[in-house]
Order: C-alpha cells, then sequence, then structure tokens
C-alpha cells in the first residue's frame, strides 16, 4: 500500500525536483502536483515534466495533497506555510526538507495551526541548484531523519518513514534539538569551513587565484565542491541553527588552536597521532556505504 | 628524444610507484630501478611488477641512474640524500616530488654537495598509500611545479621539466619560496582543516561517532577524503612549512571569526555575499580541467 495517493512539492529547486523524480520512479500511480515562487523555474520544471501538474499558487498546489513537502529555503519556511494555509485539507500531512528543524517546526506551527507537521530532512544533494539538478536517485543509501513533534500523530510518523523508504532512504527518527546539533557537525560545519578557505584563498595578494586554481588538485578543490553549495539555501541554515553551529565552531577553534601550536612547536607526535585517528573515520563511512570506496571519491583520471 | 635513459626511484609508495607505472606506460625504453627502505614495501613493489630492478640498498639503486626522484616523506629527504652520496654519479640529476621546497632544497644541498638538484612537486595524489595505491595516469592532466635553485644548470632544468611532460603533466617552474606559500593555500591549509574537523566531529559526547558516520553525507564526508592521507607525510610537510603555513593558518582564523561574528550577529547579507563569490571558483577549476564537472565528485548515487 502507497502511503501517500496526492503528493504537493512546494520549491521545485535541486531537492523538490528530486523528490518529485524520485516519487515518479518509484510510486508511479501516485499523482504529483508541484510549485515555486519563482515563474520561470515554474516554467522550466513543467517543461521537465517530472510533474504532473505545475500549480500557480502555492494554494493551488496543495488543495487535494495528502502530503505537502515544502522543499524551500529554511527561512522562507513560515511565509509559504502561510501561503497554504488556507488551502490545505485538513487531513494533510505537511512535511519538509529543511536543514535545521528546530526553526522550521517553530515556523510552520505558527503558520499552520491545528495541521500535521511531520519535518524531515534527507541527509543528501549535490552542488549544483535548480531543476535540471535534481534526479530519482538522489536518496538511494541516503539517511533521512525524521523529527516527529511531540505528541505527533504515530500513524502520520509512519506514513513519513514509509514514504522515504519508499524513495531508498535509510529512516532514523529523533528530536529536532538533536538532529540541529548531529548536522551541524556533519554538514554546517563542514560547509561554513568550506566556504571560510575558499573565501580565504579568492583574496591573497602575494598568491594570485589563477596559481589557486591550477594548484587546487593538491587538496583544496576537494573544499571548492560544496562551497559552491546554494547560497540561499545555506545562509538560512546558518541563521536559524545558529546556537549548534557557533558550538561546534567554537569547538573546531579550540582544536585548531592546539594543532597550530603543535606546529609552532614542532610538536611531530601529536600531529602524527591525530593523523592516524582520523584515517579510521573515512574506513567506517566507507564500510558503512556513506562515500564511494574508489580513490580521489572516484574521479576520472 | 627521451630525456633520461635510466630512472631511479627511491620510495615506492603512491608517488614513487606512480612515476615508475607512468615512466613505463610513456617511455617504455627507459629502464627503472627502484628502492624503498622497507623491506615489505620492497618486495611487494617487486611483485607488482612495476620495475625492472628492485635494489637492495639505495646506493646500489642509484649506481648508474641519469635520474634519480626521491619520493619519501620530507623529514627523510636529507637522510637518503646520505644514503645515496657516495654511489651517485657525477652527470645524474637529482630530484624529489616533495610539497615544501625550500627545506627539500637545503637537506639535499647539505648532503649531496656538487650534485646537480632540480626539486620538482607534482600537485597529484590520492588518499590511499603504498605501492599498489599508485597508477600510470595520477599526473595526467595535472600540474608540476619545478623549483630549479639560483644558477641552476638550464639544461638539466629543461630534462625535468621534459620528463613531468612526458608523464602527461603540466609543468611550471617557480622558486621555492614562492612554491611553498602557494601550497601553503591550495594543499597544506586545506589538509590541516580537514584533518581537524574529522578530529573535532569524533571527539564528541553529545553527537555519537555513529552518528557522524550515517549522516557524513551532508558535508563531513568530503573532509574525510584528504583526512585519510598518509600521516607521516603531513607530519613532514607541516613541521619543513610550519612558516607559510602558520601565516595561512592565521588569515584563515581571522575570515573565520568575520563569518562567525555575521552568524552571532546575524549579518545574512554578508554571508550570501561570501556564498555567491565562492561558486565561482569551482566554475574556473573544472573550467580549467582540474576538477570533475559531474555532480558531487562523479560519485555514484
Amino acid at each position: 500500500m502507497l502511503p501517500f495517493a496526492r503528493v504537493s512539492i512546494i520549491g521545485l529547486g535541486l531537492i523538490g525536483s528530486s523528490v518529485a523524480r524520485a516519487v515518479r520512479a518509484t510510486m508511479p500511480t501516485v499523482r504529483i502536483t508541484g510549485y515555486d515562487g519563482d515563474a520561470d523555474v515554474r516554467a522550466r520544471a513543467d517543461a521537465l515534466e517530472f510533474l504532473d501538474d505545475v500549480a500557480d499558487t502555492a494554494g493551488a498546489a496543495v488543495i487535494d495533497a495528502d502530503l505537502v513537502i515544502l522543499c524551500v529555503p529554511v527561512g522562507a519556511m513560515g511565509a509559504v506555510g502561510a501561503e497554504i494555509a488556507a488551502d490545505l485539507p485538513a487531513d494533510a500531512i505537511v512535511s519538509d526538507v529543511g536543514s535545521s528543524k528546530e526553526t522550521i517546526l517553530n515556523a510552520l506551527t505558527a503558520a499552520l495551526p491545528g495541521a500535521t507537521i511531520i519535518p524531515a530532512h534527507p541527509v543528501a544533494g549535490t552542488e549544483n541548484s535548480g531543476p535540471e539538478a535534481g534526479f530519482a536517485t538522489l536518496f538511494n543509501g541516503r539517511w533521512c531523519i525524521v523529527t516527529p513533534p511531540e505528541g505527533a500523530d504515530p500513524t502520520a510518523v509512519e506514513r513519513v518513514i514509509a514514504f522515504w523508504q519508499r524513495l531508498g532512504a535509510n529512516v532514523e527518527t529523533m528530536d529536532a534539538k538533536h538532529h540541529d546539533l548531529v548536522l551541524a557537525v556533519t554538514s554546517h560545519l563542514p560547509h561554513l569551513i568550506a566556504y571560510t578557505i575558499v573565501g580565504t584563498a579568492s583574496d591573497m595578494e602575494e598568491v594570485t587565484r589563477s596559481e589557486v586554481i591550477k594548484f587546487s588538485a593538491g587538496g583544496f578543490r576537494d573544499f571548492t565542491r560544496i562551497a559552491a553549495s546554494d547560497p540561499t539555501m545555506w545562509r538560512d541554515v546558518f541563521l536559524t541553527n545558529k546556537d549548534a553551529v557557533l558550538e561546534m565552531l567554537q569547538r573546531f577553534s579550540e582544536d585548531l588552536t592546539a594543532l597550530q601550536r603543535a606546529i609552532r612547536w614542532g610538536d611531530g607526535d601529536q600531529l602524527f597521532d591525530l593523523f592516524t585517528r582520523t584515517r579510521a573515520i573515512r574506513r567506517s563511512i566507507i564500510e558503512q556505504g556513506q562515500d564511494d570506496a574508489a580513490p580521489d571519491f572516484g574521479r576520472s583520471h
């Protein structure tokens, strides 16, 4: 049995368009309606034909949905919630794909009083944006974290879990606060660090930008991928998961200072010990199918 | 005309074994002799058959070479130089592949007075180590930086350049000091940051290691690749290119503090501006063939 029959997707970028494509690939009888606030994106999504219907307003998109998934930047969730409030069917479940769950839950609860809200976060993506960037297998073997609010209807939670499992994801549930802490480490801090170092490298006087680009295969290029992620999405993540990000950043800075000191004082043993420990983490990630075992991410040589 | 006829490779790990395989692939008539200080590595290299001959001592490996390439950790260059000093033919060129050129030039000049020393650094590699990890196309389309000392014989420099071009690399020459600054940005700082964040993430109490691994596709896993690089090699790089690394680290820390402040005070515009600028750098890296254009580094989905 399918968990939902009529899915509405608001926001047709990388994630929204991937959800639509994945629904079509795995649950072909489900009717998929989509909407995006940008008329140009709506037209492109329409031409790409991964939706059954493109609506002209957010309200029209949800009018007969049994699942509404908001795939907009975190900072826009409340406003989009308000846009659909009048047209949302009473028995529809509202979910989302955003990366800072406590803020989103608060915004949606305020915008949609009485609605069944079951937030979720598929931990998957690429550095590309827009409806052309999506693909049906994006969630295959990745984890989706469902963060039901206290007192959530267990059946509604089960249906959202079943939906993501259908799309190929593994599902784990946790509360929003813990999610925000975990993602601060595994996603938000890495993005912040990557954005920073790419900025640092492009603002040098003694080393030209041309040199930075030419010799980027020494390691730098790895950071440029996630530093090419969507600016609006990431601005909102940092502003809405501020406390957890600042906490993790503080720990990172302390660890970096300790390494800086080890380099300054020539403490090779401390460096060697850390560099040996970090190897083990990568092995576990590969063993658990969360990254490619091929060297260099499987880049072609 | 081939730039060299008898190449000796000291150090048979990822880079040394890749050089050997690339020489065999692109200059099959060249005789390749190898040596590694670790008897087990010598035996494995012998079994892999990418060398014409595996010598029992460093001295025996260089005895009739016209090019000797030292592919050992930076901190071992001086000692290996001393090991080959007595057997090095007078007309042989000594080169290397190390990542901090000023230290290496000083160490080799001291160990091999009167020898023709033309240091080089192919900016290429993977996170794997050992003779099994090498492959012939590692240097294809990558840059190799040659850092001739002042007053170096121009013919010797030309021959080393020609050698690397034969292996598929683009070659640029610069002085050792500038190389060390450039690589501090494009390679050493990225590795230091990656090692740090992987260490930070594995030392948390509130977030388990299992969670870090499961949800690593949010960005973290990208950092684990270079944090799985060879610990000895990287310890030596940080200890020998200390000044440039500390200088770059200082700049990075200042930029990170500015972002931290922007997050704390909710300055979304500053975040958005940086995140937009950093996108452009990745585009240039891809346009110049220094990374895969495929999303997510071309990882399989």
